[in-house]
């Protein structure tokens, strides 16, 4: 790039430019569905963005110190398309014109882990903005972790791009707001003001004054007045790099369809191709030739520059790091192992024994031990809760708060920010690294729902703490009392629920959420609930099958009574009195139907022999889906209404969680 | 009061305040469960609202102009109860003894509906905030609807007191942000700072500049240093109510627990009781006599003195409504009935015939049509769409924009906010007069989830337009493609879902959710679908009954096959193939299982007759449940993992919502 006059680097970065407003304009024409809009405006920001400041190797997109690039407003997904194919990664014109096809590597929207150098999955507005945010936090815990004087092994920016509807979701607030608290100065967010959403021109609803408010979050903000002003835009990414106290925003102005002469600066180029005839006006108005997929010989070649400053860049890393890893072995081995998600052995030998603790304990308390005994052995555990860790019990004693001056903490703060806590976690998984967890209340987890969802799209191996699990919260009343909401994971393809009913399920509950390599959701009970003596009860370790036998009849059972939770302990009660009257039941723990439903059909015909069809789940929780376990809707005691405000107890007599209603009701399906 | 000497006046207010906080104590202590904290930081604040500007008629709490005060901090609801039982509202001493006890009306959070004088359920962060801006725009319209010079029938405030949790949730960032936007000018909220959450200080994770923010979001800020200063409270609420351009936030400087010896501005004093000892030591410091719900008589009288006031605006509200009936009496019906949920006879006659339009047609662009017939004669209908308008189909032509300057419009521009506008569509429905309704994408639905689930706790007449109902939406791919979002609404308790087949289910589906008492989504396809011939297939009013045949095999059906949406019509299409093989097939149209399940046993076995046991059900969504209707977890045709990006088309085929595979799953299950 360095050898061109400035005079035909100029033409040359308007090539460019031009190219990756082609090349979005006519993969969406092509698919005839797309967002032309964004990538249009846009293409000059990303040019100088990725060919002159992004720390990328194109070739090896997993280079561990690599910048982050998050394209937030995922819709405008051919801008990233564009450039990871200019820039030489594994993504060929084929697939660009493969855009929105089955099976191609150029879905609709970015997928992670389809489309190398695509960093994380975004679409749902704000996910991205706050997913960036989780990077950054994790490349300043990885830093203080890991670097050593001179050797600056984790030291990257994260960029982000985001547009105004990023912008007016209340996700990004809340993770605007922690991302300045925290002063993440190697965060950057490019702010594509085009002032058009897909209703019209932004002012019908948005005119805040968007700078004003990131000032108030504590950011750095820059404004760049012309959006297609490289040299501008070139100045306003180097003061954010210069800044390193706090995050910056930059405020770029564009226009949306930028080179159209009938729709730039209209809403309609939002959301559908421009139109054959649009293209080639477009074609012509930017003085491209009118060929589809044209690339310029010299422009790609400019563009694929990158590959080899990427691999430069990356050797300069790999000498240093192959320095430090002299200097400091055991560290060098811990962060390959920590980025490779490696666990050292032996890494869950120092559990708690529950069954010699006297006494019922919450499985939030429970939690809360186990999460300590294994921070001890897994340095990469880190989160924190929605400001309840004093009830969802997240706390790791023996670290401190991450905080900008502390980033070695590894208890974040997350403040009263479910959906920004839960994009963050993906942000810090996605960073690799770290295994993050995060906890609120069970009820609470519909404020993090878009997340979660993601998460199990993304396969992100996330620990949920999920406290405070039934209607056996109590007094806080219905607005505090889950009822759907086990139901409503257990329904998110790819997530892993867990409810343990004691304290020694709870430690393999964490195993199992460990071992996990997707997202798991720790359901867990406020209120105390009895240790299960193993020595008269099936071993604890059945949970890693997702159910098993806890307490067995004497003969051929006339019922098995499945529950999960603290519903488990009465459906013991209830097998006892069921004895006293000739009945046989037999009483399954089924802390995870998705633990269970992988495991072989033997296996299951074992825990629920075909032949035993009276059966009956017990659930406090919406009954919804229990009857393929039991086979009939009636067979289940569970909730088909939200709680009330009452002591716990009380409340799960009222609802009928009794043993005398089990009996009862056991009683009536073996009769009937 | 005024007959008091300024000096006595003191006396009198500081004790009343000081019964505030006692009466909070006392019954927080009782339950041995709650939140002292905030009622006792805001006690002056809240003493100052209710007794000195809230315009309120306390033995008439409906009262339709009485000022709206909104608790967003939910859990501090015993500074509410206080103020209720205080002021002369139906609220009994013993009923604030019975504090969180079953069967009480003082629940842990306020309550709708259980408790006279509490305008909407808090408890949830954010959402009372939200709820308050939707109560405002309510206000407005309606003004704006009804009122004639000198007749201001609708004329009042909606104030809001939250805290810092609140203020770090997405949701009010969203609703504040619109609320500024729309200058709702008679909007005042408290933010009860008082630097304590949860966690500890909210230094730890909340340091950005509140009003900074406000201010960038176009509100009037107002600062009161202390919080125990009443004319510092008094002037702001005066400064508030003087601006009426701008929305008020009035910044208040707190203690939490304020006045307890060992816990005020101690994170402990949040969430539980104080102790009995503290209490007294409290008592004690306050100057207030050792006894428990103690109530000095004369401060008691004071507050009572809201009964009188409350009358006397009560009255001189209805005697100028009186004289305004008299001069505009068509208007003050239409208000009445607004204001009652009155629909006037025959507001479903005018609604478009579909069996006359020729080629199908996507349900969304139904309902748009459906929409806008109902308009004419439901002026009440107002709402929206989270900027997703033109797919949605959610403006009524025959409106405009609801805009600062142009009240009256019905189309309200809720921006890339979907849980604000959740919330906020809760506000209109709680202040009356509105029967609001707002879009998104289905799969979006996860963002305003926490609101969704307060108005089916609310039973709020909510109407939700989803559109984009699976991944035939195609090549935008699983981020947008809703998979289990129907099912997930499905087992909020309460909650009415309705998926019609076609336009004149749809339009059936839009009266269902007229008449409904509570909220109802209805669940539209993007693609466009056949328009069933009625004179051959069962009648699209079936669809108030849930399900109906909508088109039956000629002898005993072999099997039933159950479909929603755009899946009937592949299954009708089974159906004949079916025949020609010699298999009778019934094909049940089933748009919602809430309706269905409230039919009778009769009805229910006239469709699915119980000695038909061979059933499939064929939904392009989570299969979870449908074993009810089918008795088998295999007998159902849906989707178990997340969709992808291609031709909806496509999609369709490749993920077996097809004629071939229900002829092949129906022929397998004949055949078991």
């Amino acid at each position: 790039m360095n050898n061109a006059s400035p005079e035909s680097q100029a033409t040359i970065d308007e090539q460019c430019i031009n190219t990756i407003r082609t090349l979005s304009m006519d993969a969406i024409q092509q698919a005839n569905s797309g967002h032309p809009g964004a990538p249009m405006g846009l293409a000059p920001a990303a040019y100088v963005l990725w060919t002159r400041f992004l720390r990328h190797s194109p070739e090896n997109p997993d280079w561990i110190n690599r910048d982050r690039f998050v394209l937030s407003g995922g819709h405008a997904s051919m801008l990233l398309y564009s450039m990871l194919h200019l820039t030489g990664y594994d993504l060929s014109l084929d697939d660009i014109r493969n855009f929105r096809q089955w099976g191609s590597k150029t879905p609709g929207h970015p997928e992670y882990g389809l489309t190398s150098g695509v960093e994380t999955t975004t679409g749902p507005l704000g996910q991205g903005f706050a997913n960036g945010v989780g990077m950054a936090i994790a490349e300043r815990h990885l830093g203080a972790r890991f670097n050593r004087p001179g050797y600056e092994i984790v030291d990257h920016h994260t960029f982000v791009i985001c547009g105004d509807g990023d912008l007016m979701e209340g996700v990004s607030a809340e993770a605007a707001s922690l991302a300045g608290h925290l002063g993440l100065g190697k965060l950057v967010c490019v702010y594509d003001d085009n002032q058009i959403s897909i209703e019209g021109r932004t002012d019908i609803t948005f005119t805040e004054d968007v700078g004003r408010r990131f000032k108030a979050y504590d950011w750095h903000v820059a404004v760049v007045e012309d959006g297609n002003d490289l040299e501008a835009i070139h100045k306003a990414v180097e003061s954010a790099k210069a800044e390193t106290e706090r995050p910056t925003l930059i405020m770029l102005n564009t226009h949306i369809a930028y080179g159209s002469p009938n729709k730039q600066d209209s809403s309609d180029a939002h959301g559908a191709p421009l139109g054959e005839e649009e293209v080639r006006l477009t074609k012509e108005n930017l003085g491209c030739p009118d060929e589809c997929f044209h690339i310029p010989e010299e422009g790609f070649d400019t563009c694929r520059e990158c590959v080899g400053t990427g691999k430069s860049e990356e050797s300069l890393w790999q000498e240093k790091f192959d320095e430090y890893r002299g200097k400091y072995p055991e560290l060098a081995e811990a962060f390959t192992n920590a980025v490779n998600g490696t666990l050292k052995e032996g890494w869950d030998a120092a559990l708690p024994d529950f069954s010699k603790i006297d006494g019922p304990l919450a499985t939030r308390a429970a939690s809360g031990k186990v999460l300590n005994a294994l921070a001890e052995n897994i340095p990469e555990l880190m989160g924190g809760s929605a400001d309840l860790a004093p009830s969802n019990k997240t706390i790791i004693e023996s670290s401190h708060d991450f905080q900008k001056n502390a980033l070695k903490g590894r208890n974040i703060r997350f403040g009263v920010r479910e959906h920004a806590m839960g994009s963050i976690l993906s942000g810090m998984a996605l960073h690799k690294g770290i295994r993050p967890y995060g906890g609120t209340f069970l009820v609470f987890a519909d404020y993090m729902r878009p997340s979660i969802r993601l998460a199990a799209l993304m396969k992100l191996p996330v620990i949920y703490v999920f406290t405070h699990d039934s209607i056996a919260v109590g007094e806080d009343g219905p607005t505090h009392q889950p009822v759907e909401h086990v139901a409503s994971l257990r329904i998110i393809p790819g997530m892993t629920v867990i409810r343990p009913s004691d304290a020694a399920e709870t430690a393999e509950a964490w195993k199992a959420a460990v071992r996990s390599s997707g997202p798991v959701a720790l359901i867990l009970s406020r209120q105390k609930l009895p240790i299960l003596d193993r020595s008269k009860y099936g071993p604890a370790d059945g949970l890693a099958n997702g159910a098993y036998v806890v307490s067995d009849s004497d003969g051929k059972p006339d019922i098995i009574l499945i529950g999960t939770g603290s519903e488990v302990h009465i459906a013991l009660e209830a097998k006892a009195v069921l004895a006293g009257k000739g009945v046989f039941a037999r009483v399954v723990s089924m802390p995870s139907w998705e633990l269970f439903e992988k495991t072989s059909q033997e296996y299951k015909d074992e825990v629920l022999p075909p032949d035993v069809k009276v059966r009956l789940a017990v659930e406090a929780g919406l009954p919804m889906g229990w009857e393929r376990y039991v086979g009939d809707r009636d067979a289940v005691i569970g909730m088909t209404s939200f709680g009330a405000s009452a002591p716990g107890g009380v409340l799960m007599e009222k609802f009928g969680f009794t043993v005398e209603n089990i009996v009862q009701k056991a009683t009536a399906l073996i009769r009937r």
